[in-house]
């Protein structure tokens, strides 16, 4: 959380509160246990050529819905809390759901858990087929390769890291070693984490980016991030779904569609327009199942209106009133529609 | 959570890929907080003559729902998460909940938690009265007495144990004596915890077998059980009953009216089926409070159509098709009407 | 919770039972945490004079409401799990929601966690403005200055001790000697904890009280304390107030209007008498914003009817019938009217 005595006419990166804080020591102790215990959560672990530590959960090991738990909180650099929890409503909206929270949305959402370092290789580099995922987790603010942590005003220097990769096989060397060289670490001590999209803890970790999702769209707004000083939200688990377009679907209106996510921030003006902007309901593509939104615009992502990727349903807290907005509702109808079976 | 890879036309029992798990160690740990904080959760240790470590949560010790809880856990081998849930919803079911999940659903369930081990000793044995309880919990899977291990294909070999009886006295020194024949322990690496169905400890662990009851149906529905590979569920916790046919009535009656089960499956076919046939509203005995139901067949427990002891309510994912099937529903009027004092 | 085997005819203090349990000891373990990963919960570590440990919490460091429940915990003297809950209701009662156990609810809430030191300074002893504030938290247990203790029949010895203040200042020199006088503590084995109650750890921490505000108005009402062995509790988190009178209005509506409470005590009788004469609604005062009843009073908190600070809502289960009682209701209308904000 920023600190609370930063003088308003010296504008402070929304990080500078949080130099004492490194994401990769907050989240190592999750990264041992997952390695170290990896045959209870469903997981393999292996060693590339040079000793990076590589965790498969759900490229051929099975994964679990507690490696993904694990997982998530890993890519939240320790700072936030998940959990699956049954539903005790008499009529749930879906009987198993993911809660996350945290009190450092900034750092542990956008300064860890985003999905934002693009790593390719050719087929020419791995000697067989071409390879890209969007690596998310601590190990990025190691790496600051990204715009955003100019903006955020947040580097980690840890000697250990972690990233996890939603993708359907393990990394590539070539990928590997960049990862190292961005990061500046010894390789055995960088841990890569897979998730495929299809995957029972892929899914998990996906729809645990519940107030991330939340965060990013507040950054599109062009909201000052050092506004958002908590965050918590929901959001239902299915399972995955076989088929890719249909699993990525899946775990987006899971987002879109059935989640709900609580912000505080500092000023009222602030509270009142995201209660008003952030919802999925405010895009023009709203409506509409993702994997059939996906597919009406010829699988081109950049086609769909950033504005739909965003909650479902949003309180917003205002420290400078005390007063809480609300805007956009859950739609258990289209997610019924679309998860349940026929008997 | 079985291993993906395996051959479909060399069938594999379902605990295959669990070799490398020892519920016996998993749980070494919370066995020892319970020994160890005995005053925090109410419960009294002592010891046999040979060493065997003997907790009391209520026979002569008042217990506590937090010791209830730990059991729990223990008696799922150290791989589910329980919990006390307060409810939040404005017209509850019941104002607090148990909450229980796995990502080894048939080993915590079916290879520890069941309570299939019955031990007994006469009165010449005993010296006293004579001796029966039901064991349930990590040791069962030292001892495999039960044909369902050789099913599971699954042995513990730790040289540690605990198990749980749910009887309302310590056992016998000849009942201490044939667990530890039956372990291949040393004495004093034996736990054996006591709680009674009538007190607090006894209804929270007996609530929380809420999973295994579902597991349990599945199995004698002749399913597979290398089929189900995650599962959590919810069901009401009430107050224990004072009167021992009440007190046993009221745990039947929280999972059969009250609980609520989510299983994800490997095939849409076996998800499709377990919704259907799995909730106990598929027995012909469903419908009366379950002491009712044990008194009307005179008390003879095996008069009772097994098809009753199941979940009120069933969700059961697949992921082959990744579609969720929906059967049964929770009646909180007969829980309420059973539960409720008249003001 | 109290031995089971008491002689009735022989009355004993309600924590004759507890002797073995160390409030203060099994507390430090979070008050460590909190000192030595303040970075993370937002607050600020700093030491007297004389060595005593001062956490910030609010004052000039914002804290977090991973502070706040971190200190809740303290304050129930490790006995109690307090969590930040997100609701998965359709419709909520309000997004976030404060949810307390405990197996220990007379030592954790009245032994340890009510707000019953006084702990005064005069201009002249400060040497700038006069200080008050009250001491919550396991010291208590210690200084035993409230004549409850001698009822409770507790007193703790520990050589470390824990205190918060729920007041807008770090506590004054005096002050700190006086709380290790009383203690008997040794100047850095004190930790002193700051909540203000307008931040967002100190809501988060008042709100936790909702347990103890139901145990408190069963003393009041003359319940013999012994009569209650399990505790549970809800109650919704609203950001705080700016205003220091409403923001006391705000976690006072939260537990009087929105709160549920679930006891478990000994008797019938008692359970039936608490289900009728816990509820808020009991009081002649209840019905209107605390703020506003606060202001009609002149600002005097001695005019109010003590039958007010009780939850909004109660279930008492019975362990002699086995029996659970309902009264009071929560209501979300005036909550809503109170604390959301007009788009």
């Amino acid at each position: 959380m920023p600190s609370s005595n930063a003088t308003p006419d010296a504008p402070q990166p929304p990080l500078a509160g949080a130099a004492a804080l490194s994401v990769n020591a907050l989240s190592e102790r999750l990264v041992s246990r997952l390695v170290d215990d990896a045959a209870r959560f469903g997981a393999a672990v292996s060693h590339a050529q040079n000793g990076t530590v590589l965790v498969d959960a759900g490229v051929v090991a099975p994964g679990s819905v507690a490696a993904g738990v694990l997982i998530a909180r890993i890519c939240m650099g320790g700072l936030g809390h998940v959990t699956v929890r049954e539903s005790l409503d008499a009529q749930p909206l879906w009987p198993s759901m993911i809660e996350v929270r945290t009190s450092w949305p900034v750092l542990a959402c956008l300064g860890s858990q985003y999905a934002g370092w693009s790593l390719s290789a050719t087929k020419e580099q791995t000697g067989g087929k071409k390879f890209f995922s969007l690596g998310s987790g601590p190990a990025r603010a190691l790496a600051v390769k990204e715009p955003l942590f100019a903006e955020l005003g947040y580097r980690d220097t840890h000697e250990r890291g972690a990233l996890v990769l939603e993708v359907d096989r393990l990394p590539p060397q070539v990928v590997i070693d960049k990862v190292l060289r961005d990061c500046g670490l010894a390789p055995e001590r960088l841990t890569l984490v897979t998730t495929p999209t299809h995957s029972v803890a892929g899914t998990v970790q996906v729809v645990a980016r519940v107030v991330e999702v939340a965060l990013h769209k507040t950054h599109v707004l062009g909201v000052a991030l050092d506004e958002v000083v908590e965050g918590g939200g929901s959001a239902p688990l299915p399972p995955p779904a076989p088929d890719g377009i249909q699993a990525m679907g899946r775990t987006n209106d899971a987002i879109l569609y059935g989640s709900r996510v609580h912000l505080t921030v500092k000023h009222d003006a602030v509270a009142r327009r995201l209660a008003a902007e952030l919802p999925a309901s405010t895009s023009r593509d709203y409506g509409r199942p993702f994997a059939d939104i996906f597919t009406s615009f010829n699988y081109d992502f950049y086609q769909i209106d950033p504005a739909l990727f965003a909650p479902a349903e949003v309180w917003v807290s205002s420290l400078e009133s005390g007063a809480t907005y609300h805007g956009g509702r859950v739609d258990a109808a289209l997610l019924h529609d679309q998860w349940s079976g026929k008997p």
